[in-house]
């Protein structure tokens, strides 16, 4: 007998729906990829059929206690509409959360996939022994989330810990959001092979050209073999972080900042450049 | 019968000891000016003196329920060690709340004089309708308090919400704090007299040259008869004051955003810049 969760990661790229019992080990999951293109309710109804086989093949042996989904954009907790969600076009300004619990007839916890990660590094990961913390996902784009005193810090209308936005550069590269210089532009794997593309580095420029589709993770292996071009891209992610954690850290001195998303496993490439950037930029840290 | 609690405001110009009953109406306030030339233990003799007789004044009539001291400052919660305190030279590193509490044989609150204008404007002010708030002390330097679900957030140890060091522009003016383009560098007095000092509008310098110790106030005045240098340099104040706005926004989603301080009072000359660039930094403003 497991009574069971069942989470959702809905991303633009992969759809993982996964049961967990209640100390948080894996019982089953179920990687799909996002169908993008066929549309939201498309998408939606694939998500829920699969929500509804796997309780059903785990509601034997437990009971469904409940399901929470985590998308990477801004979610209004107020109406559970989605909002600027650029992974998921089609589904910004529309009710998901209420579209969900309709196709499922109950309540689901609709949240920010960063969110969602920071309440899992609380629960079973890096952030056990803290109540504050932090957490920056590195992946197709940027996002943030926080936790206050043990819980979600929502703000107003749940849409705190917008970190992809944090302003590095005022002339920088410009962002889809309309402005210019923010995280998600440096940090993202999308910006850094955006950035591969633009070296000038010889080697770099061959590499990119053999291969248009080409990865941040081929970009970091390059790096950690030398390559100057792909070593002044992670110097640039780091640097970039740097400087956005000394702005959390001088506003929120936190005892924990958790650094997550694939762009994550690149640390040892941009990490120097993070503590240096971090050192000078924040005050707090200094005093610290 | 009023009991009464006793408040410090200890500044690098100013010290200001006031006493207020429990609904928070002042009874008496004694404006001192700080001797910071005296040194540290001049000003604290003076000070807990001042705290001294007040309560022996009103303990005829009332109950001294709590003395609370805030500084421009961070304030090391654990320890009551001021920490980084330019407006106060000689006191940083130095253990003033146990100073304090030796003096007056009882124990203080001793905090960061942001925090405390955020707990005021909570309990008395701006923002009694809310739980959640950001202060930004725009005076001699640029200062900054959270409150979070209706607490003061300090953080790890008590250094949060230190906005004057949010990062304006990474390669701007340099900061006290040993770093470039803090706001603290564009939006304090110390900061419009400074760009004052340095702008080539023949009027202002005029003005500058006729008046070395030329304040902040008269500059603002000139910026609302049109000069444009003066003009040029409140769009920079608000510019900055916006850019550090939207990242707190961002990062936070917050009700509610206090700007206290003297240059506050410049409001009329330096929020159309702000509006202006909160507009188009923050993606949070944009979406709610």
């Amino acid at each position: 007998m497991a009574d069971f969760s069942i989470g959702v990661d809905l991303g633009g790229t992969n759809l993982r729906i996964a049961a967990v019992d209640q100390s948080g080990t894996l019982l089953e999951k179920i990687p799909l990829s996002t169908q993008v293109s066929r549309g939201r309710d498309y998408v939606m109804d694939e998500m829920c059929d699969a929500i509804r086989s796997l309780a059903a093949r785990l509601q034997p042996s437990g009971k469904l206690l409940g399901i929470g989904v985590g998308v990477p954009g801004m979610v209004d907790q107020r109406t559970g509409y989605l909002r600027g969600c650029p992974n998921l076009p089609g589904w910004s300004d529309t009710p998901v959360r209420a579209e969900i619990e309709r196709r499922l007839g109950t309540r689901v916890v609709f949240e920010n996939d960063a969110n969602a990660a920071a309440v899992g590094e609380m629960w079973l990961g890096a952030a056990r022994e803290v109540r504050d913390l932090a957490i920056f996902t590195l992946g197709t784009g940027v996002g943030g989330g926080l936790i206050i005193d043990g819980k979600i810090h929502h703000g107003v209308i749940g849409m705190a810990g917008e970190f992809g936005h944090i302003m590095i550069d005022p002339e920088g590269f410009p962002c889809t959001c309309g402005t210019r210089g923010c995280l998600e532009q440096y940090a993202s794997a999308t910006a850094i092979t955006y950035m591969a593309k633009t070296s000038r580095d010889p080697e770099l420029a061959a590499v990119v050209k053999s291969d248009p589709n080409v990865s941040a993770k081929c970009i970091y292996e390059l790096a950690m073999r030398g390559n100057p071009g792909a070593r002044e891209i992670f110097d640039l992610v780091g640097q970039s972080v740097g400087r956005a954690i000394a702005m959390v850290v001088n506003a929120l001195n936190l005892p924990m900042i958790v650094i997550g998303g694939g762009v994550a496993n690149g640390w040892e490439a941009f990490a120097p450049a993070l503590f240096t950037e971090l050192h000078k930029r924040s005050l707090v840290y200094m005093a610290t």
